[in-house]
């Protein structure tokens, strides 16, 4: 087929880099840290084949037929609870829109709001999922670096100054995807009183929240942004990314809008798998679990940052995770990070180079590494193996 | 919020009416010939729990892990060898795309080859979720009407001599919704060659296939149409639509193309229902399913076509459904169908108006009545209604 028949934005979407490095991370004996995948042995998956027991049981058939678009009630009712017992934030039924994932949120979000060349501030560097979106979505994407509390607040002030006409600012501020940095409480209340005077809307997209290892828990920034706001959250990380649920939380006239695209994209998010959900959740003690998970993953990152001080202390620095998957590490200059990986690959190590996750003309000279998805044994085998290139 | 602040297209989607309408099905003792839903006493709740048993034994932890884009390599075997059995039709596995049901696979083809004012030929009266889907992606919309037994072949033909630019033609060509209309294979054998002429695609819906009653089965059109032909499938109507799971077909470069949209739309298909319906599908036999449906539904079908013979024949004409869960009742000029919806609705009884499924400009003096999810005493009561107003 001529070329000319296909979208410009589907001409101009490159094939995600990521996903080629991930193909790589099916091979036998790879070690990968590469991914953004939770520890399969830490899903629930007894716990949800008696869920899915339940689901049949209460719902019946119900449970295989179409579905409201917003979600079923049961489950919005539960994430209303949710942040009303864990963080005292109010939120209101026609607040909340259950998405096939945050992914599709991001996507209802840049269809409702985005037109040809409106500009889009995101962190450098930052999701790639979300860059991708937005670009393919026609947005002008701008972008602010990210230190290990957060943005420098007196450049993304004169951003704002020099940018009056930004429609969204898209961050996560909690255990960030790609670098791990997790704004302070200060460098939060100052972006919350430079959002209120300023007309773009605040995207908080925080998979991560619930993964804390050091420091504690964080207040989602919706709470004090109120209407100035939009919050994603996912049961991707705390629960299965395989069901496919997340979540919106907006004022309800957005919440309308996004449900009017998500119409038109998938009707809804499968019944099935929100009943499941939301049985898992009344049969089981969730917040055991999610210490379970913080446990687990607490682990690996102090092994991680072990095996990086021993080995590659001299040649590189990074920030602690306080949470999240990920541990961004930066090497000198005059390390060539496509070598490295090329090297790596070929001795079964897999990791993104942090350039994936910038827009052109910015630059690092990091490597993303995900500490989430590998047992201890490999770990340490894949920090050698980095160690033993650097020092080539 | 300020309107300003929304995207263009997010303004110009109106909230659907047949969703306003669709509310109003949910009171208790309301007869609902207005949605499009199966019925769901036909779903295999049973052996849907046997199969997630089977899923969590076979397949573990991973049922609940991301999973590719591209969608799981069982269930695209099995519709490999589906078409292959059914229609002798060859199907390689990287012609396939699962998708979060088939509303999915239309917004993706929309992403992936609509420029902003290409030309989008749709049926006329035409599937609400397609229309929706191509103007929120900003096509520019033009309709052919359809007979009961397809398009006018002639008319078409202008259509495209006069239109050589038409990019996609979307038809519904098997028990289409809302006319329940079913193309001749000679009209089909007219338009494929129509199309071998032209630049356009020719985009075949095909949710209802299986589900015929008389004149037998119809193999799809892509089958000749090669590289021409996009074919979207689903087990929504065969199975349950609250999964949702369905299918594009295409060849390999477009199915690229689409997978890299659904990349940013939502990552993937949920990897639970993808194998939930592949373990359903080793274990049950759904041709015998399959037969239990067209049983069930064909015996509504002749229930309503009797009793509207019965009752309204002398006001009103219909064209036999061969198949699917719509029929078009065409009623006189001299008939309001605004006021008879209003009297039905405080009667008791839903329908969908036949403007709602046109375009602006296009007029016709029907209304969409679905068989598929009432009982035969709700179908008489229902007709009864319906005929007494009209004939008031």
């Amino acid at each position: 087929m001529k070329t000319s028949m296909y979208s410009e934005r589907s001409l101009k979407m490159k094939p995600s880099f990521i996903r080629e490095i991930l193909k790589a991370a099916n091979q036998p004996g790879m070690i990968s840290f590469a991914g953004g995948l939770p520890n399969t042995s830490l899903f629930p998956a007894k716990q949800m084949e008696e869920a899915t027991k339940m689901v049949f049981k209460e719902y019946g058939d119900q449970a295989l037929q179409y579905s409201a678009t917003e979600g079923i009630p049961e489950l919005k009712d539960w994430i209303k609870n949710y942040y009303w017992n864990e963080f005292q934030m109010k939120v209101e039924e026609d607040e909340i829109l259950i998405t096939s994932g945050s992914q599709q949120g991001l996507d209802l979000i840049s269809r409702t709001f985005i037109n040809r060349k409106d500009k889009v501030l995101i962190e450098s560097p930052g999701y790639l999922g979300a860059i991708n979106c937005f670009e393919s979505n026609d947005a002008d994407l701008m972008s602010i670096p990210i230190e290990g509390d957060g943005p420098d607040i007196d450049r993304l002030k004169n951003v704002f100054n020099f940018n009056p006409d930004i429609k969204l600012f898209y961050a996560v501020p909690t255990f960030q995807n790609p670098s791990g940095a997790c704004y302070s409480k200060e460098k939060r209340n100052q972006i919350i009183t430079l959002m209120k005077a300023h007309s773009a809307l605040f995207i908080e997209d925080d998979p991560y929240g619930e993964l804390y290892y050091s420091g504690g828990k964080y207040t989602p920034m919706k709470k004090q942004l109120g209407d100035k706001g939009i919050l994603l959250g996912s049961f991707s990380k705390m629960l299965s990314p395989g069901l496919r649920v997340g979540w919106v939380i907006a004022e309800k006239q957005i919440i309308k809008a996004l449900c009017k695209q998500k119409q038109s994209c998938d009707l809804h998010t499968s019944t099935l798998n929100q009943y499941m959900i939301y049985c898992y959740l009344k049969q089981n003690d969730f917040k055991e679990h999610l210490k379970g998970l913080r446990t687990f993953y607490k682990k690996n990152c102090e092994m991680m940052m072990d095996e990086i001080h021993q080995q590659l202390w001299t040649k590189s620095s990074f920030i602690e995770p306080k949470g999240g998957m990920f541990l961004w590490l930066d090497l000198p200059k005059e390390i060539s990070i496509d070598s490295l990986l090329y090297k790596a690959m070929s001795e079964g190590v897999l990791f993104v180079p942090g350039k994936s996750f910038e827009l052109p003309g910015c630059s690092n000279n990091a490597i993303r590494l995900n500490f989430s998805n590998s047992t201890f044994e490999e770990i340490k085998r894949g920090i050698l193996v980095l160690d033993n290139i650097i020092n080539d």
